[in-house]
Formats: C-alpha cells, structure tokens, sequence
C-alpha cells in the first residue's frame, strides 16, 4: 500500500526512465521533452490510489502502463493546446512548437497519442475491452471539452450550466476515467467502478470552480502576480457567467464598459470587476457550488466498499485541493 | 463472398450513414466532411477480403467496423498532413484548415483518432489485445514515414533505402497492418496472418515506386498535366536518389545544376533530367524493383492457405496496382 506521495514518486521515476522511441529523433526527442517538464503525476498516481483499494497486489506493468497513458495523454493534451493557443511556455520551459516547430509538434503529439494507446493496452486482456471503452470516452471527452472552450471565446451567450459542462469534459473525465480505470483493473465492483468515476467527476468541476475563484480572489502574496489575470483577459470563468446572469440596470452597463475596455489600467479593472462580483454576491455562489461538488465527491467515496484506511489518501487529495491557496 | 469492388461499395455506403458525433459542431463537421470526400475505401476492402478468406460468415458489425476504424485513421492522417503541408485541396474540394481553420483541422483530426480507436475496439474482445498491437503498430509507423518524409526535405544524403524504409512506414504499413487485421478478427492462422502482412507490405512498396515512376514516366495523356511535377519540385523520389548515387563526372555536375535551378523552364527541365535518368538506366533499376517487390507480394500471397477462389480478387487487385498507367 502506497500513499499518493510515493505513488507520484513512482510514476516519476518510471517517466524517466520510459522510452518513448528513438528514430525519427525528431519525432520521438519532443516527446521525451515533454514529458520530462515534470507536473505533479496526479492523474496516474490517482489510478493507482484507485487500483490498491481493491487490489493488494504489488502493483505491475499491468496497472503502472495504463497509468502512464493517462499521464502521456494528459501531456499530449497539453502540447496540442500549447499549439492551439499559441502558448511560449509551458512550466518554465518553452513549448515545443516553439523549441522545434508547429509541424513538428503536431505530429509528436499524434505519435504522443498513440503511445498512450499502447501503454493503455498492457493492461490485463480480460479488462482490455472495458478498459479501451472507459479510455477512448474519456479522450473524446477532453476534446469536445477543448472544442467547447474554444468556441466559447467567441460567444457572448455562454450559459453558466454549459461552463460546468465544459470543465467536465475539459477538466473532469480524464481525472474521473483514471479513477476508473484503476479500478476496473484492480477488479472492483461495477458498483464501486462508477462511484469512483463520480468521485473523480465532482472533484474535478470543484477543482476548476477553486481555480476561477483563486484567480480573482486568491491571495495576492501567494498566488503571485497573476493574480485578477481572468478579469483582465475577460476569461469566461464561472464568476463572469455567472455575474453576467445576474447583472441588470446600470452595474450591467458598467461591467460591460469594463469587458468592452481596450486600453486601460489593469488594476483598476480588477478591482472594479471584483466589486461587481461582490456586490452581486457571486464569491459566496462560487464557493458554494464548489462545497456543493465537494460534497458529492465525498458522499460517492464514502460509498465505495473499501477500508477507510485505503481511503485516507483520496479523501486527504480532495480535500488538499479544495483547501489549497495558490 | 463478396467482391472488392461490393467491399469498396459496401464500406462507402457505411461510411454515408456513419454518425461520428453531433455536438460540439466544429469538433464533428469537419470530420463528417474529410469522410464524405470520397476515396477508394481501398484500406477497409482489403481488411474484409482478408477476413473472408477465412470466414464465411457474413461480415458484421466485429469485423465492419474495425474495417472503418482503418479508413477513419487513414482520412485523419490525411487530414494532418494537410495541415503541416499546408495544402489547399484534397479530393478537389478545400482542406479542413481551410475551409474551417488550422485549429479546427488539428483537434478535428485528434478526435478522428480517437474515433478510430472507438471503432476498431468493437472487434471481438478475444482478439482485441492482438487487434490493438497491430494497429498501433500501424499508427506509430505512419507517424515515424511522416516524419522522415519531412526530414528527408532538407537533407541531401538521403539513400535508397532509407527511402524505402520511409515509403514501407508511410504507405505500406496501414495496407499491410489492414490486411493482417482482417486475417486476425477472420480467425487466421499465425502463419496465415504473418503472410498477408508480408502481401501488403511487398505490394505496398511496389505501388509507391510505380507511382515515382509514373510521376516521369506516365502517358500524358492519361497522366495529364502533372507529369514531371516529381521532377519540378526536386521531389526525392528513388528515381532521384538512385539517379544521385549512381551519376558521376560531367553528368553529376549538370544533374546538380537542374537541381538547384530555381527559375528556368520546367519542361526543359523534366527533358533534361528526364534524360539524365534514362542514361544512367535509372527506369529499369526502378520497373525491376518494382517487379521485385511485386514478385514477393505474390510469393506470400500464393503460401496463404485459402482457396484460390478466395484469394483471386487479392491477386487481381495486385496486378492492377502495377499494370495501372495513371
């Protein structure tokens, strides 16, 4: 029985020494980098969490590949949205469309994908037909998540029901589908299968619900100086929705002066957008949603047939996330 | 017993009422769009004529759709290439990345991968491990053709074989993976299996040689006005690279001379390469291979254990790729 630490220690170890490929180097070496950036190793370490609460077994290739794919997928997300948003940098380092070029990152995230693939497909061939199905539902999730969060930057009608809908697909189900994925191949009930996958879901949402609030709300000698960064980009956040829904009279004139400004100061906005939230109330709806969420995770976990002592670990994750400051 | 040619219609037909998802519209259009585009469907018919050499029994949905899976893959690699090439039309309509944008085309062509994998996961779960090897074998050896066929454009010491090394990877290895995975879901032996890998991967090399073959050599009357477009852009063909390990003295000089023309006439330059070529004796060297490869698609092909009735419309659909003037 692993903790969650000495589970994201041993996914790391494992990336290091994973070779992806060789030849073409400029296929394979992008790869290697990318995955070399570092990241906290959640969505495998939480497959395997998941896995040890039905399974005692030491865990083996049969679990520990399937775990890389979800960290292999997870990365090949990230390089193919660097692309898409024409991101520089990607923790500290720069991203591969840039380092090499956008051909190059399109075809290695391709090959990314197919890696993942592959290290999903050592799993137990008994498990290979559920396994493949929880996967290829939760990767067409993340695009359509991905599609959904592009087409709304153009959209000036987005609903605060398909934000959540969203970061579910965007957020969630790769977290929610690496739950399950542990579980299916530690063998777990279909029962057990799908609280974990709920688990995963809500969480997941509560954890986007804390990031959009961290940024606005967070606090300031902690969270740096991104801090209002959503304001000033008029990111729609679950906070600008849902303050959107609500505004009316003069304050909706006012906020849309604001999201309608061009040139302006950037504190003066922040501040002057938070007051609006504030006086709409909107924190406290955030904050509420996000315990909300919160809640269903935990009551789907309490669920789960497994020792409470195998449960610590999920429970203390989820409630480090919702607890976190920056 | 169906013929290739009701395999091509029966997968065209397929591929009609193929629903790959609705919302979110700009994820699913421009996949419905690259599939309606038309093509051969040759890819899926091979995969079905290679299952019915081992079982009579209707094809249905196990074998069908895995048969799509392989044309969904390959339209999503087409459908990439597009993009890194940045070219305008395919099939004579405009591209995704440019009738949609080049963000659309990547995350578009990210979710037909996944579609692929959905599809070919609904083969029987007794063969699905075997199923999943080869076809991401088959994935990753297109990604690694790609990706020398792009490294090949700015090197100047690409050899013969490297070049048949990239055209086995970027052309054969989806015909012959197809084949092989027909044979597998069919029911094959491993033998059986092992050959029709080697069919397509021999008739695979040999169609791409005729096709740089053709380039220069092809009636302009059927070939029309492209012929000598190869020549034109340099394109390092084996006619080229064998033309260039071979080509010594005075002649070397004069084929450099061609090569590095940026302004000049182009059908001079064909005549004069084209010339060049036939001196060196470079259009045999290139039929004899092409025979060569020929030769071993049929050797594998006549060791199949499968009524020759059977195997004819394999055999037939061989010999037309070679004795093809366009």
């Amino acid at each position: 029985m692993y903790s969650l630490k000495e589970l994201q220690e041993l996914i790391h170890a494992r990336i290091e020494i994973l070779q992806t490929g060789s030849e073409p180097q400029n296929l394979y070496e992008p790869i290697q980098y990318v995955l070399s950036l570092g990241g906290k190793r959640i969505r495998p370490a939480l497959c395997l969490l998941s896995y040890q609460l039905f399974n005692s077994n030491e865990p083996d290739d049969s679990i520990i590949y399937p775990a890389l794919a979800l960290e292999v997928f997870h990365n090949f997300t990230l390089l193919h949205d660097d692309v898409m948003d024409n991101a520089d940098m990607r923790r500290g380092m720069p991203t591969v469309h840039k380092k090499w070029d956008t051909n190059t990152a399109i075809l290695s995230g391709d090959a990314m994908m197919i890696k993942a693939y592959q290290y999903m497909a050592v799993c137990p061939g008994k498990f290979m037909p559920e396994v493949m199905k929880e996967f290829n539902d939760l990767a067409l999730g993340v695009c359509e998540g991905q599609q959904y969060d592009m087409d709304f930057e153009t959209r000036n009608d987005v609903s605060v029901d398909e934000y959540l809908e969203m970061i579910r697909l965007k957020t969630s189900v790769l977290i929610a589908g690496s739950l399950k994925i542990g579980a299916i191949i530690g063998g777990a009930s279909e029962r057990d299968k799908g609280l974990l996958y709920d688990f995963g879901e809500n969480i997941g949402i509560a954890f986007q619900l804390q990031d959009d609030y961290l940024d606005t709300y967070g606090d300031p000698a902690v969270f740096g100086k991104n801090i209002g960064g959503d304001i000033v980009n008029n990111k729609k956040t679950f906070l600008l929705l849902q303050a959107m829904q609500m505004v009316q009279g003069a304050v909706k004139d006012e906020l849309e002066m604001w999201l309608n400004m061009t040139d302006g100061d950037d504190l003066e906005k922040i501040e002057a957008v938070r007051k609006i939230y504030d006086e709409l109330g909107v924190p406290a709806l955030s904050q509420a949603l996000m315990n909300d969420y919160f809640e269903r995770s935990m009551k789907a976990l309490d669920e789960v047939k497994a020792d409470d002592d195998l449960k610590a670990d999920l429970k203390q994750f989820a409630v480090n996330l919702i607890n976190r400051v920056k």
